[in-house]
């Protein structure tokens, strides 16, 4: 097939690795369209022929941009991100090549919670009445792709899902194999890094049309062991906690390969507290739990995206290490959440056996039904049954809370991205030029000649490199505690993210019950039917408050730790600077 | 007479000052050019009549600017300024008008230090080889006073050297009646604030056609108590000290009006701490002593400008405050000096008993003959001769060392004027806004509704107003240290900037020795006449000797000052903040 292609972007090939060096306009000709992860090769005027990561080149212009192999159809996949985030990944690699340049906002790993590209979490706080949530919500999350330029798949060290077939013999059902083939290594999983959770109803047929109703009208709820309750706790309704929190460590990521070494993943080594065995996982299975998760309890629960595939290169430590702390950080919420931490699924993840127990589990989650709204089936509260003006009521009243909190999140993160510029850019540099000012006038000082000058500039040169000691410090302190700052507030703005499709289900229902007495006049719904629907959107209300709950307790929590951290650290800082300028001063001559 | 002129700069009256508020543009005709003080009178194509600043207007475009009544010709004259530099008196003045605000750089004091318009000290230390000293090294001070907006003349309170005439009931002679009349009142005295001294040897017939020769060759020296002694101290050659350092304290400055309040002055007590008796001075008296200074000294010792005549207006408290600090700093460096605390016209000033006292020893300064390079007639060493090649070559050292540590003094004031703005701009709104930011994510969690909410909003809202604090205690702090460190900087760049004058007079002498066998060859001198001259340029050597020994000495005693004053200052705003950090961290829950 000797199909065409435009380079939209600069690509340098690393050396041994079959790529092929591509220059932005240049024609080249597709060689093999099937190579899969995020590659294509090609053959360029000269008669060279190499990979060339494909979102570099435009096959196609009436496609956003090319799918990759193993897509049957561009369809917009969940799992693609806006290429505006990808300066994020930018941002630990001040040495990348001119063109990635081009995409990056610079040394700033923050300024991707500044952008909002369409599918962001923002964009889901428009107001949702319909209570559709599949596909409304998350505007085309390819839109925004060749705006951008795409961060390069930097050679060996990219993940490359397409090609680890050794364990998923099967391929996964439904969406999720879609994100997976769209995804091709070269851009990141899952949306912006605090996008909303997609609550991906419409795959199981008939469920998107059905929308609240099919639980409100359902006839048979879960029994037994299946059963989730809701208790009143002394802040309201709440979860049924388990006695003892369950907990993981993820850890020791390490680096396989494949295709001779021209392709590699990471595995990581999860250890649970519960069992304390480790199990390994790599990220594709991370985000296999994601997606059963979702489809099982977002309806209830927000499950916030896992964290961005994130492509690698030079400063792949770094990458590997941001990773595997945002996948702990992921893994800890959802250990935390009784409901989570309890599920099947969740525990499969945690504690299988063996690659046989693996893939039985999985083909078991895989066919589970109780999910999207049929998950209110499974709850049973001790509350009284509730009117629907209370109902509605609390609804209304976490939206705005749950609004406005993402408005604060955001300013946070927005000044704190600023303020992470400042210190590891201009005011270092102003700390080294004071320094310097001292040091040179000290070395002036000392060519005078004269007698008795040597205290002075000796003292002048400590003084000054205090300075420079300070600006060091100064460049490294946001590591130290802003970052925390930072990743918890992101954590919130992707957790807050989820919040519209979760509240939106719920407002949905009420409405139902609200048209529930013009249904029964026009003969759609019996009386009975009616009662049905209040009764179960007051057992709605209890799974949302107990969440609401969950979720303000966990956010006392959280904050009252992470403010902790940033003064301590704080204060350490500033007396660090302090105990250094007194010993500079005592080396000047008192008088 | 009818003259006409063209008003350069939008110019507002103040109500009951008799002024007329004039436009950019417009043509008024002047009716009274012999107003003075700065102003003159002109009537508008309305009729209105009023006075308007002299520098706001342009009477003939041959002249780079109106000189102004009581001028004679519109000659350079030292005591103007280039308009570049206004802007640092704009720098207190944030709300004046915006024509004002042209010309200004900001919120910014220091920013006057960066700027080196045509006149400014940086243009002295262009190489001199000649000698020749005045009108030389001050490139035309006029130069550039259209290229920018003048400060205006804010109404009453500014000063009116002009009109004050009840003491000064008889002109100075030469020069400086010139720099007084030109310099207008509109505009500030003493060219920019680290400019130059101008060592005017051409008001004394004779004196600039000969140079050094005048003293190289002269049949008479100084005798008896005029006798300056030059001992040899540790350090090497020294000027005689007196055995108690006289000092003094320039303070209560008072406003003194005329003209029916119209026009007013500013009259400082100083008291020195030999009689312990105060003396009152107008600044015009401190100019009139540094001109008597610098024609008396400047060959051997380098003379500071004084700081400049600043235009008052609505912040005339502080730039009196500013003007009176920089005036004691000039004073206290003249005392230091043991010849020139010690010299007749400085006791005069500080001691003189009564008005008749005062006009006197006026009259008799104004007259003294031992001027210029007269003064190394009074000069007595008690070294041996020195050889011309080690004259040239301690002449040679200390002219590299003070550019050296012109350069060096330079770069600290421009590191240091960037740190301010910063530490006043920038700095502090990014402290507000993250204090604002927790401060609104506190009072989002307030408003959950949840129990058990309120320790941690309150320590929110407490880490919020820390922060708050911390950016007001970020922007005052320069005041506090950062100040200091800058005027005694910028005091060195302006004695620093009277060297390359001091030093030229030392180099055209050496330069004449050089030539003495040509000359005697010539027979234009005889051959004792070139023993004497060696013999002479030995007697500067140890001059300059000691001078620069006292310059160390006095380097040493103020560097060491500043840095600790400046350090001390930094310990303790880093050390507040991180205790109000530790207080901030205190409110939180431990967990």
């Amino acid at each position: 097939m000797a199909l065409k292609a435009q380079v939209l972007y600069d690509f340098i090939a690393e050396a041994g690795n079959n790529e092929l060096t591509v220059k932005e306009g240049e024609t080249i000709t597709i060689t093999n369209q099937n190579i899969g992860g995020g590659w294509i090769e090609a053959q360029n005027s000269r008669g060279e022929v190499g990979l060339v990561p494909e979102d570099y080149i435009e096959l196609n212009k009436q496609f956003p941009a090319f799918q990759g192999a193993g897509t049957t159809a561009p369809t917009p996949s969940v799992g693609n991100v806006a290429a505006a985030d990808l300066s994020f990944f930018d941002a630990y690699a001040p040495a990348s090549t001119p063109a990635q340049n081009q995409a990056s906002n610079g040394n700033d790993p923050w300024s991707v919670w500044n952008a909002d590209p369409s599918g962001g979490s923002s964009n889901n706080w428009a107001s949702n009445p319909e209570g559709t949530q599949t596909g409304k919500s998350a505007a085309d999350p390819w839109g925004s792709v060749s705006q951008g330029h795409p961060q390069a798949y930097q050679g060996p060290g990219a993940e490359d899902d397409e090609w680890d077939d050794e364990w998923d013999d099967m391929k996964s059902t439904g969406g999720y194999a879609e994100s997976e083939s769209g995804d091709g290594g070269a851009l990141q999983r899952g949306g912006t890094p605090a996008s909303s959770m997609k609550i991906s109803l419409n795959k199981f047929p008939g469920f998107s049309k059905s929308g609240p109703e099919l639980y409100l009208l359902c006839k048979q709820l879960a029994k037994g062991k299946d059963k989730l309750a809701i208790y009143n706790g002394e802040v309201g309704p709440v979860w049924s906690y388990p006695e003892a929190q369950l907990d993981c460590v993820v850890a020791d990521p390490k680096k396989g390969s494949k295709m001779y070494g021209l392709k590699s993943y990471i595995e990581y080594h999860i250890t649970p507290n519960t069992t304390n065995r480790t199990v390994n996982h790599r990220y594709k299975h991370f985000d296999w739990l994601y997606e059963r998760l979702l489809d099982k309890f977002g309806s209830a629960i927000p499950i916030p995206s896992l964290p961005d595939k994130q492509v690698t290169g030079r400063f792949e430590e770094e990458f590997i290490k941001m990773r595997m702390e945002r996948l702990q950080g992921w893994m800890t919420r959802m250990c935390r959440h009784p409901v989570v931490s309890s599920s099947e699924v969740f525990q499969l993840f945690l504690t299988y056996k063996d690659e046989k127990d693996w893939k039985m589990g999985k083909r078991k989650a895989e066919k589970d039904e109780t999910v999207g709204v049929m998950i209110f089936s499974t709850i049973e509260s001790e509350g009284q049954d509730l009117e629907l003006s209370e109902v509605d009521l609390k609804c209304e009243q976490f939206s705005r809370f749950t609004k406005a909190m993402d408005d604060g999140v955001k300013e946070i993160l927005t000044v704190g991205n600023e303020h992470w510029k400042r210190c590891t850019g201009p005011l270092p540099k102003e700390y080294q030029r004071i320094g310097k000012a001292f040091q040179n006038l000290s070395s002036v000082f000392n060519s005078s000649g004269y007698q008795g000058e040597s205290t002075l500039t000796d003292a002048m040169t400590a003084a000054g490199k205090t300075y420079e000691e300070i600006a060091q410090m100064v460049a490294e302190q946001p590591k130290k505690d802003l970052h925390f700052l930072m990743e918890t507030n992101n954590e919130y703005k992707g957790l807050l993210g989820c919040f519209p499709d979760t509240i939106g289900v719920h407002k949905a229902a009420i409405d139902k019950v609200k048209e529930a007495d013009k249904l029964v006049a026009a003969g759609k719904i019996t009386t009975q039917d009616k009662v049905t629907m209040a009764k179960r959107v007051s057992t709605m209300s209890y799974s949302l408050q107990a969440e609401m709950n969950h979720f303000h307790s966990n956010r006392i929590y959280d904050y009252n730790r992470v403010m902790q951290q940033y003064l301590e650290e704080q204060v350490k800082f500033y007396e660090t600077i302090a105990a250094k300028l007194r010993q500079a001063h005592s080396q000047f001559t008192t008088m």
